[in-house]
């Protein structure tokens, strides 16, 4: 029946639905008001938020704030009395900071201290610090042009900025964040001693944006740091002034061995396929910094949320439903691939999986990785979203985390909200609770519940 | 030409357009593209809006800040060469609201000091304020079903809340603002001395959000405030605890003569009709206590960046293209009327007025307020605007300022951003410049100027 149905639905696109399905739109968008309804008036997630950034604080993997955010979410998921929450044992890359960085611009007699943050995975430098001259270069092509006789012994600085002309931030990001990821082994295979990255954010401030790195193999391991924006543009400035100019920096981080963490997960049993399962899910980890409200509180509470709403408004699903707080998506990704190896030696077939990483932001569309039909399926409930603003059902991916499951089938989605303001505050100290607001969180959480319902009553043949 | 241009596009809605459209549609997609790019690289709309928010400050009407607000926007378009730029003389009201409030919950032995502003229009309370029992409603109905009896000398506390289940959140402003337009005088009519109405926000916070307030003919004219969310929770809870409960407040504020001020008016003059126009205009005024940021320093500078991108990409218009800064909305309108009448009288013809009004925040659309067909038209460009996230043409009026300009047939579109967190700082305090996202601000200024010369290019016949 449901498989007619899309095919049916499919060779009249654009024209009027069958009379079963216009059924099935007036009782889908009665329900789907209602978990807006309970999402907007009786909400919980901006309170679970609240307690997560300002009560737990940062949870960075393998650290205390990761262990007690565990121990809330799972407590919260009790709470609401899932039938069953439970961890799952995860490996997590462990990797600390140490002392706060310290780092100055050297142009002759003066010097400026300037904000800067180690990056994820970087080693630290040695005691007392580097100081070298600096090398600024905005691409790798650029630096690999210069050869290894005018790096050799020096800084490189990576100062290409995020392109504000790009309407979707994360291209602008993708467009720019190799710089971060892999700038410190391309400056270390040209001799470099050390390497600093413009922050990544299209706004001009005093926040050093961190974020993972990567050492290549066989490249040189050398200290790399995120400096602000604000920070970039006086190093640059100072370079044009003062070809001389020196950059002096101390950072203290290590990476330390493999430390034992969890995902946690709460579930919905299915009633007519209990062993087929749609997870929705956020990660619990942030930086160690900053309290992780956008980054990725948001996607956790409103995981949770989407799956209380559905409960508490008595829908009782045919799959299992899942809400999956993955642990280490920051800098090792393991709770994504741990959750998928074990769906996978477990046999839990998951028809789809939903991730909101994107900040708690007003929601306006959700990405879909799938088969062609799938996508056509999903995007025939576009008309029962737009009436909550969300009118982009396919642009964009699934999530980090998620990602693995796509070895099983699995439909993977993202809750893309408005991109505007993200990497404002992305993997910087003012990724605070208060940049979250409250209706836009609950807007969110509203349509991954309502995403989850769709998917779970028609299915994604 | 353009006629069965329009006629035969509508007859085939949702099949591929005649070729002559599809290489319209290429070049208005690269120059749309190009105002884009202008806006979000090489904007100028934020640092004006960080100079009239935080040099000049809050511009209450009839104010000095009012009056350097609109030296200061006049000064930016000479100084970016706009071909003519000019004061209007707009005589407005003059309400000024003195020394600050004081207010306190009494309950028995208890007093608990609340946060409170008068609202615009409002008079004083006689000097040492007024102290009385209270009466809580949601409704008039309630009011009026209790009787003169229940009533006379009390405060009513009107405390129906915005409903939070409204996604667009002016809807949920329309159904409880009453209790701040019309409530005093409702309350007066039963004999009240005077009213007390919760802040016009979905949040809870401290914020008492001002906001203007009219006297019906006949009613006694009473003192009336708006207590913040948290001290209308309070003070309900108090109530609820302890009917005796009650309110104490002092308000200074006085109505004055009415007090000259100005339109500010900067025009590119067309080439083919330079006596045919295009206004697009925010309002200059704010309420006094708050930097009107959203409300309305981001329609004022977008307004006049929007006409500044045209000018700098070397566009020349067919008719006159105008940014208007309204002076006088928050409590009076005296500006929009000023507006249209001189327009009116010098038979000045407005083929179209895009007003912004509604907060600096992602814009999702333009309210379309004009004939089927010329509505019809401006939907057919949505293809044009769904590439920077505008997805409705329609829903939503045109605004108040550009209202009156409706009596010669001016076709009257509002910029309308996403509405979540428009309340959070509607005539409040915390409506400040670090409220606005640079970003967020552009995108609109960059849709205004997009629709400014789809309209100028296109007409609206």
């Amino acid at each position: 029946m449901k498989k007619l149905f899309t095919a049916l639905s499919m060779s009249i696109a654009g024209m009027a639905l069958p009379v079963s399905a216009q059924t099935d739109f007036q009782a889908d968008s009665i329900f789907i008001r209602k978990i807006y309804n309970a999402a907007l008036a009786e909400g919980k997630s901006y309170e679970w938020l609240r307690h997560l950034t300002q009560q737990v604080g940062p949870r960075l993997s393998g650290s205390d704030g990761a262990a007690k955010a565990v121990v809330y979410t799972q407590s919260v998921m009790k709470g609401e009395h899932f039938d069953r929450v439970f961890l799952q044992n995860v490996m997590v890359l462990h990797w600390v900071r140490g002392a706060k960085e310290k780092a100055r611009i050297i142009s002759g007699k003066q010097k400026t201290e300037v904000p800067i943050a180690a990056l994820g995975g970087s080693i630290a430098t040695p005691k007392g610090g580097i100081k070298a001259k600096v090398i600024e270069v905005t691409t790798f092509q650029q630096l690999r042009e210069l050869g290894t006789e005018k790096v050799k012994g020096k800084i490189v600085f990576f100062n290409r900025p995020m392109d504000p002309t790009k309407i979707n931030t994360f291209e602008a990001y993708a467009g720019a964040v190799e710089q971060r990821g892999a700038g410190a082994s391309e400056a270390a295979k040209m001799g470099a001693i050390g390497s600093i990255t413009r922050s990544m954010t299209t706004r001009l401030d005093d926040f050093p944006h961190t974020g993972s790195m990567r050492y290549a193999a066989g490249a040189p391991m050398i200290p790399a740091a995120a400096i602000s924006t604000n920070g970039a543009e006086l190093l640059s400035k100072a370079l044009k002034a003062n070809p001389e100019t020196e950059f002096y920096f101390e950072q203290n981080c290590e990476i330390l061995p493999d430390a034992p963490s969890h995902n946690v997960i709460g579930e919905l049993k299915g009633t007519s396929s209990p062993g087929k399962f749609i997870a929705v899910g956020g990660h619990l980890d942030s930086w160690d910094f900053a309290q992780g409200a956008h980054d990725d509180g948001s996607g956790c509470v409103q995981s949770i949320e989407a799956v209380r709403i559905l409960k508490a408004l008595g829908y009782q699903p045919h799959n299992t439903l899942r809400a999956v707080m993955f642990m280490n998506e920051e800098n090792g990704m393991r709770g994504g691939i741990t959750y998928a190896d074990s769906a996978k030696s477990k046999k839990e077939l998951h028809l789809a999986a939903i991730e909101s990483d994107h900040g708690g932001f007003s929601p306006r569309g959700f990405g879909i990785v799938g088969a062609p039909a799938q996508k056509a399926k999903i995007q025939q409930w576009t008309k029962l979203f737009i009436p909550y603003g969300i009118h982009e059902l396919g642009p964009g991916g699934g999530g980090a985390d998620i990602g693995p499951l796509a070895q099983q089938g699995t439909v993977l989605l993202g809750l893309m909200p408005d991109t505007q303001r993200y990497f404002d505050y992305h993997h910087a100290a003012n990724d605070k609770f208060e940049a979250v607001s409250k209706r836009e969180l609950e807007l969110g959480a509203a349509a991954m519940a309502s995403m989850l319902y769709l998917i779970d009553k028609y299915g994604l043949e």
